[in-house]
């Protein structure tokens, strides 16, 4: 298997589609809004992207079918806007995987003609949000409107998040950037410590407008119950190799 | 040296041979089975797979002999099914590793002419296992045929394992279905704390059934026995480990 | 993106120009010397530096565009005298890193025409320096004349730095050797807990000196006053470090 | 630089050479018999090998003089016998470094015409050595004269090194085996927490005996003492960025 791996499931034609990143970390945010809008909008697989930079794993189905770990593109349609959504359950293991893998995402974006991306994710707050005020922040690429975004609700601060954005959302940006990808991260303030649906609606909200789509909330919390039960179980049987979801580490990162 | 280097030690010419790994993990649980079987039935070494993710290092045998660590592929005659069984002292030390040592392993069992594949292993419980009823639990690729494998013995549980199949034994489920090689991944139960020949006997069992061959299993059951005393001393001492005792890494492997 | 990928932002023709090498080490001496000199002398940025092996992030600015980590080469024009100044927030994440990271620095400084470089940063003392007498500690290339650095206050003792000279530091020195490229470390005493504005003065005295150029201190003064403030409420809470001060990692780089 | 790097100091014609690695390892016992036979006989410097793999470090003479760190081969006239004796500060920092570090090194042997080979180490017992008793334990590749070795006073003992070799004492054995270059792996027991100069002396005595030249030990207990103090030197500042010396990590290799 070479480092990385782009299996082709289907190739639609979309018009003016939007590349939407939502890969695990911080309060699992991104990944949380990505997959409802997989879900809610009943998305197509398109691409599947393998990579040796990825656990050495398969996870195992109800049926009992193993599947070599991997990152997944669906296209959305969502309310007559087109969405190239990446989801899946691993950041890179490696600085180098990491710049890589981004590269190798955006390369499809580009392909599929995504002239937008957006990198979805939660900023840790350290303490439990109060009163339901969930606050979006925002950066940006210089080809990005920023005006656009604060008229949706998203709030720039002088020294937030104070130490950079890691992982796959950063590059998405830093690379982004470098290619003239107009870019933005979007993120959800959570406490940082779980899965948090109510964050993921803050940012779902402020993409809704900024998309012109209307999204349904109501299985929001019931898929965030869900992801959360997993991560229990997997925490309980410690011993047993790792797993789909991430690691204490792979938290870390705004994605 | 290469990244992998492969010594042909002989070419023989296999019939339908099928390709059963069982290198270090979970209670030692895959490498028992494999090196019972070709001890039970008198393999003939066949390869030799030296590769620079190996840890730097000699064993030296009871003459003063040192040789360089490598993976071994025995050819066996089992009871008048070829089998071609591979065996070891380690997993790769990295990601990428692991995806390039898998990827020779299979090219191996494919120049042979495997057209199906066995990945050993254990699946642990984090506590003893009792009465003796060692389940096995199975994953498959989507080449085999699962009704065979209950008929064995073999358990197909919703959620388990849990966190997936990591190591050797995952990719040659991940790796192997994405080549097209039928593959199933046989697990015992264990306890995930010690070397466990029991749970190697169970698996054995079932293995015994898919592939309609007959293994002597007296061997293992006295290893059984020694494994029992060391038990029961450690029970005692509380200490716990050590010594030939895989290490709670390679523990973490189902292998 | 290429393993290390450098940006032309201008190319301006440099008379004489010297490399000044001032990345992130202990007590961040090398970095705030680096950057006083080219806020003082308002340098013009020429290049920037990306690699694989920078961690995978973007900053963001106070009008939250984000940005590519990378490390900046600035023009500085010093009295009358080219300068060639490396700044930036990272060392490389590995050995191999480092080694291939130096070696693009040193191609762009041989680009520019470099004859002379100077690779400055701290040595740590473990204990607070008293009644304000920070010493400079030097180390050569075959190249460089001992004798002036002495008479410029360098000091030259038998057995330190102890440990060698290790980070990109260590290496403009040795890779810098076998390009036959003069090349001098300039290391200020300092404690090793904190940012030291006043390790960074003396290290600029005796630069000044070498480079007969006139430097203002006045700003770097009033950083150091700030930063004795924040020494001040440490010692009062004992907690330590955080924020802007470098990790423990990174203040192992003489830098 | 590439990855690995040889500088040519000196090509002299060598007769019937013998290859000896003294790199550090459990108690230094490999690398304190390498430099003393260099010193002994004052021996000429023919090779100085860089790798990416050693850490990012330059060290500092008494002069100010700084030198990337590398390894070295001498080429040393003991009493007619000629020996390239290699030696140095680190042992490789990756597994792929290891083994590609080490076959660095047998070519220069090949190139020089060695055809014994004497990877030379301790063997940690974990308690201080009693009565001066310091026995020495071998292990041999297939092409080497174990009756021989047995004379001169090496003993094999079933279990032992119960871990087998590892960094690159064991890969001069295991990669020497296959390319047919007869090794043998001296290793005298030492407790393991110290350098250990007895140790030393013991493997110098059955070298000396194998190689039928007589060596001068009078210095080697100076040395000892020095090294010693070294170490403390070290120990105190332990601030002070890695050093000449090796870590606690590589003194666990037999080396």
């Amino acid at each position: 298997m070479d480092h990385i791996d782009i299996e082709v499931v289907a190739d639609p034609e979309l018009e003016d589609p939007v590349f939407i990143e939502g890969l695990p970390g911080v309060g699992h945010v991104g990944k949380l809004v990505a997959e409802h809008l997989v879900e809610e909008f009943d998305g197509d697989l398109v691409r599947r992207v393998y990579t040796t930079d990825f656990p050495p794993q398969v996870t195992v189905d109800d049926e009992g079918l193993a599947e070599l770990t991997h990152a997944k593109f669906h296209h959305v349609a969502a309310d007559g806007q087109d969405l190239l959504v990446l989801t899946g359950d691993h950041q890179a293991a490696s600085n180098e995987g990491h710049y890589s893998l981004t590269s190798a995402f955006l390369d499809v974006a580009e392909e599929f003609g995504c002239e937008r991306a957006f990198a979805l994710g939660g900023v840790p707050t350290g303490e439990l949000i109060e009163d339901d005020e969930y606050d979006v922040l925002g950066a940006l690429t210089d080809g990005a409107d920023r005006e656009a975004f604060e008229e949706a609700g998203v709030e720039f601060r002088e020294d937030e998040p104070a130490g950079g954005i890691v992982g796959v959302s950063g590059l998405v940006l830093g690379l982004g950037r470098r290619r003239g990808l107009p870019a933005a991260c979007l993120m959800g303030e959570t406490s940082g410590y779980l899965v948090d649906p109510k964050s993921a609606q803050a940012v779902l909200e402020v993409l809704q407008d900024l998309l012109d789509v209307e999204v349904d909330f109501s299985e929001l919390e019931e898929r965030a119950e869900e992801m959360e039960e997993v991560v229990g179980k997997i925490q309980e049987m410690q011993g047993g190799g790792g797993g789909g979801m991430p690691s204490e580490d792979e938290l870390r990162y705004i994605g």
